[in-house]
């Protein structure tokens, strides 16, 4: 990666600065809403709610469509901006190097061969093999190793001394926060021209946006496009064997650094970085951290399935499920927003899920 | 329905007006491109073409997402037209009536409903609970039947009688076609806002649009709309079982009159009706009907699943299985196209599929 020395500032103007390197090369994704989720979002949900024992919030929902991203995730942002940002400095850059069995690493090797570099992806030996093809499909090189972090990264040592790649993690660097934090940009503008278009001068935009948090990539990147802007930012999580460390730390005050759990979000399972957690955590640009079950996720994910009929992967979901069944947020909603409807921004973050995948996934629920 | 002697005529010009009457109560639904299924359908595929015995089609995809339409269908379309001519026709309107299992039948309660009318809908007491749920849940009267089409008819029949509730037929009606052809029309003007986009002179607009066929209103209702444009229309069908009726009624001039297939896809089990035929067949405004396997559209199916992140419903998928395996199509169109890419548009009809169907379609493929 490049240097931490020479990394922009962790702003919103870098961000905006981020979106001029970035947006050649991304989709636009479409923002959608859907009247029968807003029905279900603010209808009682809950026991409490319909006992009247609490308050039932009205919120009106964004959906950003990441999962038509390019490579299906929004991974491709932070690594078209970190992989730019590399090409800038060292002009003689031939690889890129990364261990991740998951969407980063598809986003990875789609940056690298559009700019016409080596790279190398370091998968366990038994990942999915619909995730090898897939990141083979765009040409990159797939390393194995052992299924151990510890063996990850002896692997991608080695590759990185025999072909000179650089290393371009997924989450933990300054340079993939800002690439992930143009979504935040694009999101604010889009639902702005929504509203325009309603002839309802009295909203303004956004009240919050709530992301799914695994790294903290993308949370801690929009929360840095949202930063004085009055949008309240908000991250999500499952709760499954302790997958909720973000949550954890940030109630807390300590990062907690290990998490391992088989969440059916697989894409949320590893814990928040440095970079992200300073983010979040000590400089508050995050106003929030909920979770929710597996159910919960599935549950989301289904409504998600039915009436919009999109596929979204189930870590794209927590954050729905969060603003359907967390009776905290809800609450926490109906406080702020009182009698008013809330604006509230939902990421829909990837769709990569294999239709086998779904049928095991519904078969047990 | 409206009497056939009041129906307007059946012409491009009578759409257009149809669609001063939908407009105000559909979505306009999006159009989409996917730079991989372009790939997908622009490189050999079949076993003549590989051999070059064939030549290969260049072909652009337009999807147009009335999957995304109001309760998951193009339906809506026909069904909003329908009883908006009946409500002129008669001002005491109190309900309406129609026997389906399917699409129509969600279609035609959700009109009811925005317009304060009752709806009765006769249903097999054997269909999928989920079909009856998704209908009641627009406020319907679900009356059970027998599966038979005359134990359905004879209680529609009954139900006729004794609520003075009007029948609304799903596609053998002229009000019904030109309301499903208000999609064509907006086809035709999306892909050319998008080709304006690119900037490229050279192009105007599709060079074809290809549906799925069941009952035959869509695509005669989308011939209509491409009326006198230069835009050839196609129609396609499951081979399962005889379910291309249309194709062979088309090419031995004799409409066939019944089907009994358990084609995968659902939606177009039934035989083509003569309102229909004389469209498509009589006034040759359709310029040919293709087939496919079953294998085929699931194939097709799990390729949209996968690069577009949409949720189609199998009946939704024959079209894009015919332009990607369908030899006759493919030769066809690389006859017309010479080597100039082939705009061409494919109605993604529908995305009503359970999650629980969608496991075990793919479970048996």
């Amino acid at each position: 990666m490049a240097r931490l020395s020479t990394c922009p500032p962790l702003t919103r103007d870098s961000v905006i600065e981020a979106y001029q390197l970035v947006a050649p090369h991304v989709h636009r994704t479409p923002v959608v809403t859907c009247d029968t989720l807003d029905e279900q979002v603010s209808i009682p949900r809950s026991v409490a709610e319909r006992a009247c024992t609490r308050r039932t919030p009205r919120i009106r929902l964004y959906f950003k469509l990441e999962n038509a991203q390019r490579t299906g995730s929004f991974k491709v942002r932070g690594a078209f901006h970190a992989v730019k940002r590399l090409m800038l400095e060292d002009r003689d850059l031939i690889g890129v190097l990364t261990h991740s069995s998951g969407n980063h690493a598809q986003a990875l090797a789609l940056v690298a061969r559009d700019f016409g570099l080596d790279a190398h992806i370091v998968m366990p030996a038994n990942s999915l093999p619909r995730k090898i093809a897939a990141t083979r499909s765009y040409g990159a090189d797939v390393v194995f190793s052992g299924s151990t972090s510890d063996e990850r990264q002896a692997v991608a040592a080695r590759v990185e001394a025999e072909t000179g790649a650089r290393l371009v993690p997924p989450y933990d660097h300054p340079d993939i926060i800002l690439g992930q934090g143009t979504m935040g940009l694009e999101f604010q503008d889009q639902v702005a021209e929504l509203m325009e278009g309603t002839g309802d001068g009295l909203d303004d935009g956004l009240d919050a946006i709530m992301t799914p948090c695994g790294g903290g990539g993308m949370l801690s990147g929009v929360a840095l496009s949202c930063q004085d802007t009055g949008i309240l930012v908000f991250g999500a999580e499952p709760s499954f064997q302790g997958a909720d460390d973000a949550r954890r730390g940030y109630y807390s005050g300590s990062r907690v650094t290990a998490v391992s759990s088989l969440t059916v979000a697989d894409g949320l399972r590893t814990p928040l970085g440095e970079h992200p957690w300073a983010i979040i955590h000590d400089r508050r640009l995050v106003s929030g951290m909920y979770s929710v079950s597996e159910a919960d996720i599935l549950a989301a994910m289904r409504l998600l399935f039915e009436h919009t009929k999109l596929v979204v992967e189930p870590s794209a979901c927590v954050g729905l499920a969060v603003a359907l069944f967390n009776e905290d947020f809800r609450d926490m909603v109906a406080r702020t927003a009182g009698n008013r409807e809330w604006h509230l921004g939902l990421v829909l973050s990837g769709g990569n899920v294999g239709l086998d995948s779904l049928g095991a996934m519904f078969a047990q629920s």
